[in-house]
C-alpha cells in the first residue's frame, strides 16, 4: 500500500512502478502515438520536413497580396473619374506612386522577417519594441482588417463573376453573403489547407493576368491593340471639376486615388505571420518569397493600369450619368452595364477566342475567394498568438480546440455579411474602411523596428554588423516616413467616407481584449501561491451518489470502495416512499458493503437535498474533503446526451461552489458511445494549421 | 484508516460515524433544511396546510374553462351566419347542445376524479386501462391542444381589447404575439404563481358576465332591452343558401356550429389533473369544483348566447359582405368594425355608463391571459408525468431544473406564435384546429372508465357497491357515447379547415414520446445488474494534470495525495520547453513530494498526448482504474466561465469514453465565485408548482 510517507520520498516506487520509464515500454505502439507520447526525448527534427518550400509558400501566402490587383486598379480608375478625363490622365502615375511604397513596405519587412523569425509579425515587433498597449493596437487593427478583407475579396469576386455571368447584376450582396457562408461552412468542417490548393489557382491567375499583359503589349507594338467599348464615352466630371482641375480639390481627388491604389498592399504582412512555416533557412526564404512577391504584385499592376490606359478604359462610379458618347453626346444611362477593368480588358483582347475570357474571368474569382479565405486561416493564427499573451481566451492557443475556432470563424462570417449587406457588395464603398487596420499595422511595425535596431546598435561594437543594422534601420525608417504618409493621407481623404467604422470597431475589440487580459492578471495574481493554502486536509469522506441500482451505480460503488476514503456512504435523493423501499431491498439481497443513506425531498428536488446534506457533513469535519462519485452514463448521440446526465451536471456545476468538496464522475460507456469516441479519435485539421506549420500525417 | 474489510462489515464505523445519525445533532440549521435533510423520520403531515381550499380551486383550475365563453358564442353566431338569419335562429339550441354535451362531460369526470385521484388525468387513466399507446396518445394530444390553448386565448382576448381599443385593429397579430412572449419571459423567470393571482380576475370575470346578463334580462322584463347597433343589418347567406337552408347542407352547417361551440369544453379536464393540490377530502371537493364549474360555465354560455339573440346581435366572418342594413340595403362595407359578442353586448346594454363596459372587457381580456397561462403552468405538470413513465427527458419530473423547464416554455411560446401569425390571431381560424385533442382525450378517459369499471365490477360482490359501480358506469358510457359524436363531428366538419395540421402535430409529438421512451427502455436494460461487472477492480493509479503551479493545482495536488491512491502522479503537457523547466525548477523548490511526468506536444495540443498517455497506462494495468485530477477554477461571471476551463470541460468530455477511468474535478472558487454562489442559493418557483401541490415557503 502506498503511504503518504513513501510519496514524500519523491521517488517512483509507491504502489507500482509509474510510467516514467514509459517509452522504452513502448512497442505496439504506432509511430505518431509514440512521438506525442515520448515527446522530450525525441523532439524530432524530421518536423522540417512537412515545413513549406518558397515555391508552395508564395501562393499560400500570396493570395491575399496578389488578389488585389483585381480591384485596385478599378478603384483608382473610378476615384480619377471624379475629376473627368484630365484626372484621368494621372492614372499610371497613382499607380507608380503605389509601386513605390509597395517597394519600402516590402522591403522593410524583409528586415522585419529576419529580425523576428518567430512568426509573432508586426504584433511581435510592436509588442516587444514598443510594449503591449501597441501590440495590443496592431492585433485589434489586424483582426478588424480579417473581416474586410473577406468582405472586400468577396465582394470583387462577384463583381468580376457578373462580367462573365451578367444574371448576377443586381445580386451582387446576396451572391456575395453565400459565399461568405460557403467558405465558412468549409473552414468549419475543417478541410485539409494543403499548399497545393493554394498554389494552382494562384499560379493560373498570374499566369492569366501576365499573358493578358504580354498580350497586350504584343498588340501595341504591332499597332493591333483594339480599344474597350467604354472607350467611346467621354467621362463628365463632377460638377464642381467641371472647369478643369484646380489646386487643393486636385491634390485631394489624386491622394484619395493613391489611397484606395493603396489596397493592393494588404497581404504584404501575411509572410511575417508565416515564418516558422517556412523551410529552412526560414528567415533568408522569408524574405526571398517577399521580394517574389513584391515584383509579381508590382509587375501585375503596372500591367493592368498601363493596359487600361493604352486600351482608353473608362471606369466610372456612376456609368449611367458619368459616361457621354462622344460621337452624339449622349449618356451611357441605365442600360449601361460596367465590367470591372479586368474584364473589360479581357473581353476585349480575347474578343475573338472567348475561352481565354473565361478563364482569365474564372481566375480572378478563385483568387479572390482564396484571398477571402487567408482571413479564415490567418484569423486563428492571430487569434492563437493574442491567446499566448492572455488577450484571447486561452484555448485558442491549443490546437484543435474546434468549438473555439468555430466561434471566432462565425463571427468573423457573421461581421463581412454585415458589411457586404450594408455597403451592398459594392468595393468602392468598403475599401473606404479598408486599410486602415493594415496601415496603422505597418506604421507600428516599422517604429517598432526602427526601435529594434537602436537597441542593437547600443550593444554591438562590430563595425561591419553595426553598418548592417545601420542600413536595416535606414530601409525601416524610410518604411515608416512612406507609411505614416500613407496612413495620413488615407486617414484624411477616407475618415468620413467610412474609415471611421473600422476605427471605432479596431476600438472595441482593442478594449475587449485589454478587459480580458486584465481579467486573466487579475485571476493570476489571485491564483499565486502563498501560506494560505498550506494545512493538508486530513481525510476523505466519499459519498455514491445512487438513483437506482444499476451497472452505472454498482461502478462507481467499486470504484468508489476501491479508492479506500476514510468513510463511505451512499445517498440517495427519495422522491416516493415505494421506490425508496424498493431500493433498499434490492440493496440488501446484493449484500452491498456499503450504508445506504436516505435524504428526503417531499418538493421532488435533486440538487438541495444534496447540497446541504454535503454542506452538513463539511460542518461537522471543515478539514475533512468530500468526494462526491456520480454515476454518469455515455452515450454517443447528441440527442441520448439530452436525455441523460442533465441532473448529474447541474449537481456538478453546484458542487464546484464550495470549498473542500471534489466532484469525481464515474463513466458507464452504454454501447452507442462506441460510435461517438471513434469519431472523436479522428482530429480534424483546424484552420490556419498549414501557415503554423501544423501537418498530420 | 479505513481498509475494505471494516466496510465489508456493513456498519458505520469506518473512519468516523458517517452522519447517519445526523438529525439528531441539528440544532442550528433552519427548519427547512431540516426537513429535506432529515425526510425519512419527519414526513410532514402539515403539507397539506399549503393545499388549495374550494374557492381558491375553483378560479386556479376553471379560468381555462370559463374563458372559452368569451369565444364560443361568437363561433356559434359567425358559423351560422353562413346560412342567413333563418341558420341565425338556430344559436340557442345548438347552445342547448354544447351544454348537454358539457353536463354529461362534467358528470363523467366526477367519476374520474373519484378513481384516480392521483392527478394524472385522462393520461393515467388511459395508460392504466388502455396500455401505453392510448395514454400517449392522450398525452400527445394534450400538448398539442396547450399550445392551441396559448394561441386561441390570447388572440380571442386581443380581438376583445380591440373593441374596447379600436387602434389595435389590423395589429392583432403583432400584439398577440408580443403578449405570448410577455407571458413567456414572466414564466420563465418563475413569478411565483399564488392562488389569489387567479381568484381575483376570475371571480371578476363570472360577476361580469353575470351582471351583465342580470341586467340584460331585467331590461327585457321590463321591456326595456335595447337592441345593439348590428341589428340594423341583415344578413346576406353565402350563395348556395340563397334558396334558404336544405336538408343536408343545413345539417353540416348547424353540425359546424355545433362543433365550434364545443370550445367552451376545453380546460375542464384541467381539475382531474390537479387532484392532489386540493384539500381533504380531495376527490370530494374536486368533484363539487368541478360540478361548481360546470354549472358557471353553463350559465355564462347560455346567458351570452340568449341576450345576444334577444339583442338581435349580428357576427358574421366577413361583415363587408355579409351584412346588408335593412333600412336601405346598402351592404356594410370595409369601414364597418366588428366587435366581439361579449364586446357588442357590453357596449349597447351599458352605453349609460361606459366604466362598466371597459370593466367587463377588461375582465375578459385578462381571464383570457390568464387560461393562456394556464397552458404555461400545464405544460410542465403533463411534463413530469410523461417524464415519470419515461416519455420525455426524466429530468423534467425533477423539481427546479429550470433549464429543461425553460425549454419546454420557448418551444410553447414560440409554436403559438407561429400559430398565431400563420392565421394572423384569427380566433375562427385557430378554433379549427381546437379541440380535436382535448376530444380525444375526452374519448380515450371515457373508454377507460368504462374498462375500470368492468374490471372492478368483476371484484366486486357487495350489491350496494355494484349498483354504485354500474352507476358510475353508466355515466362514463353516456359520456363516451356523447363525447365519441362530437370528436366525429369535429373530425368531418373541421378536417380540411384546419384539424389535419394539429391531427399530424400529434402524430409527431407521439412518435417523438414513443422514440424517447424505447431510448430509455433499451438503455435500462443495457445496465441491469449482471454478472459481468463482479471483478472488482484491483488498485487506483491517480494523475493530477498541472500547467502551472498555482492555488488550484497545490490544492489538487493535495487533495490527490489525502485521497492517497496506490500511485499518483502529476502530468503536464509541454507546449514550449521553456516554461517545462521553469515549472520542473518550481516543483523542485516547493520540494513537491510527487514525481512530475512531462509528455511533448509538437502541435500545441492539450487533449490527444494526455488521452494517449491514459490509455497506455490502461493497457499496461487493464484492472487498476486511473483517476484523474482535473484542477478548475471557480468563477462568477458568465463570461469568466468562458475564459477558463474550457480545456478542462473538453478533456473530460474525451476522458468519459475510456473505460476505467474516472474524472475528479478539484475546484478552486475564485472570489468572483461568490456573487454566483448566492444567486444560485435560492431556487425560484417553477410554472406548475400550485398545481402540483408545490410550495415553498
Amino acid at each position: 500500500m502506498c503511504t503518504e510517507a513513501t510519496l514524500h520520498r519523491r521517488d517512483r516506487s509507491c504502489g507500482r512502478e509509474p510510467p516514467a520509464g514509459l517509452a522504452s515500454s513502448l512497442v505496439g505502439v504506432t509511430e505518431v502515438a509514440k512521438r506525442a507520447l515520448v515527446g522530450r526525448k525525441l523532439r524530432s527534427e524530421q518536423l522540417g520536413e512537412t515545413l513549406l518550400p518558397k515555391r508552395i509558400a508564395l501562393p499560400v501566402f500570396a493570395s491575399d497580396a496578389l488578389s488585389s490587383v483585381a480591384y485596385a486598379p478599378d478603384e483608382i480608375f473610378l476615384t480619377l473619374s471624379i475629376g473627368g478625363l484630365s484626372a484621368y490622365a494621372f492614372n499610371w502615375k497613382i499607380g507608380i506612386a503605389v509601386t513605390l511604397v509597395l517597394i519600402t513596405v516590402v522591403a522593410s519587412y524583409r528586415q522585419n522577417v529576419h529580425a523576428y523569425p518567430s512568426g509573432g509579425g508586426d504584433y511581435e515587433v510592436a509588442t516587444v519594441n514598443l510594449g503591449p498597449t501597441a501590440g495590443l493596437t496592431v492585433g485589434s487593427a489586424l483582426l478588424v482588417d480579417y473581416v474586410l478583407t473577406v468582405a472586400v475579396s468577396i465582394s470583387s469576386g462577384v463583381q468580376n463573376a457578373a462580367s462573365a455571368l451578367p444574371w448576377l447584376e443586381g445580386h451582387e450582396a446576396t451572391a456575395a453573403s453565400v459565399l461568405v457562408i460557403l467558405l465558412m461552412a468549409i473552414n468549419l468542417r475543417g478541410t485539409k489547407e494543403s499548399g497545393s490548393a493554394f498554389a494552382i489557382p494562384t499560379y493560373l491567375f498570374m499566369v492569366a493576368i501576365l499573358l493578358m499583359g504580354l498580350w497586350g503589349y504584343a498588340r501595341y507594338l504591332f499597332g493591333d491593340l483594339p480599344t474597350v467599348p467604354s472607350a467611346q464615352y467621354d467621362i463628365v466630371p463632377e460638377s464642381q471639376f467641371e472647369q478643369g482641375i484646380t489646386g487643393v480639390a486636385m491634390v485631394f481627388l489624386l491622394a484619395r486615388a493613391f489611397s484606395s491604389g493603396c489596397a493592393a498592399l494588404t497581404g504584404v504582412e501575411a509572410i511575417s505571420n508565416g515564418v516558422p512555416a517556412f523551410k529552412k533557412p526560414k528567415s533568408k526564404n522569408a524574405a526571398t518569397t517577399l521580394l517574389l512577391l513584391g515584383t509579381l504584385a508590382i509587375t501585375m499592376l503596372m500591367s493592368i493600369i498601363v493596359l487600361a490606359d493604352l486600351m482608353k478604359l473608362r471606369y466610372v462610379e456612376d456609368p449611367a450619368t458619368q459616361l457621354k458618347r462622344v460621337s452624339d453626346g449622349v449618356l451611357a444611362g441605365d442600360a449601361y452595364q460596367q465590367d470591372t477593368v479586368i474584364g473589360q480588358l479581357a473581353k476585349t483582347l480575347y474578343s475573338d477566342f472567348t475561352p481565354l475570357f473565361y478563364f482569365t474571368i474564372a481566375c480572378t474569382g478563385i483568387i479572390l475567394v482564396l484571398a477571402a479565405n487567408t482571413a479564415f486561416n490567418g484569423f486563428p493564427v492571430l487569434g492563437s498568438i493574442l491567446a499566448r499573451d492572455g488577450f484571447l481566451p486561452r484555448q485558442l492557443d491549443t490546437r484543435g480546440d474546434r468549438l473555439t475556432f468555430s466561434n471566432g470563424i462565425i463571427v468573423l462570417a457573421l461581421a463581412a455579411i454585415v458589411l457586404i449587406q450594408a455597403f451592398d457588395a459594392e468595393v468602392t464603398k468598403l475599401i473606404q474602411l479598408y486599410i486602415v487596420g493594415v496601415f496603422v499595422s505597418f506604421n507600428l511595425s516599422q517604429l517598432g523596428m526602427i526601435k529594434h535596431w537602436n537597441r542593437l546598435l547600443r550593444a554591438e561594437t562590430d563595425p561591419a554588423e553595426r553598418s548592417r543594422m545601420k542600413r536595416s534601420r535606414a530601409v525601416n525608417t524610410i518604411g515608416l516616413a512612406m507609411t505614416a504618409t500613407v496612413l495620413v493621407i488615407v486617414l484624411l481623404t477616407k475618415f468620413l467616407a467610412g474609415a471611421w467604422i473600422a476605427i471605432v470597431a479596431m476600438i472595441c475589440v482593442f478594449l475587449l481584449m485589454r478587459g480580458i487580459g486584465r481579467h486573466y492578471d487579475r485571476v493570476s495574481q489571485e491564483l499565486e501561491i502563498d501560506d494560505s493554502d498550506v494545512t493538508l486536509p486530513s481525510r476523505v469522506h466519499a459519498i455514491v451518489l445512487v438513483s437506482k441500482l444499476h451497472k452505472p451505480t454498482m461502478r462507481a460503488l467499486a470504484y468508489a470502495r476501491v479508492s479506500r476514503p476514510n468513510s463511505l456512504e451512499a445517498l440517495t435523493v427519495e422522491f416516493d416512499p415505494a421506490e425508496t423501499a424498493k431500493l433498499m431491498k434490492q440493496w440488501e439481497e446484493l449484500a452491498i458493503p456499503i450504508p445506504l443513506k436516505v435524504v428526503n425531498s417531499p418538493y421532488r428536488e435533486l440538487l438541495r437535498p444534496v447540497i446541504r446534506y454535503v454542506k452538513e457533513l463539511r460542518k461537522q469535519g471543515p478539514r475533512d474533503i468530500i468526494t462526491v462519485y456520480i454515476p454518469e452514463y455515455v452515450v454517443g448521440r447528441w440527442w441520448e446526451q439530452l436525455l441523460h446526465n442533465q441532473t448529474a451536471l447541474r449537481l456538478k456545476g453546484r458542487l464546484l461552489f464550495m470549498p473542500g468538496v471534489m466532484v469525481t464522475s464515474v463513466p458507464y460507456q452504454l454501447s452507442s458511445a462506441g460510435r461517438a469516441k471513434k469519431k472523436l479519435a479522428k482530429p480534424r485539421p483546424a484552420p490556419g494549421d498549414v501557415r503554423r506549420g501544423f501537418r498530420d500525417r
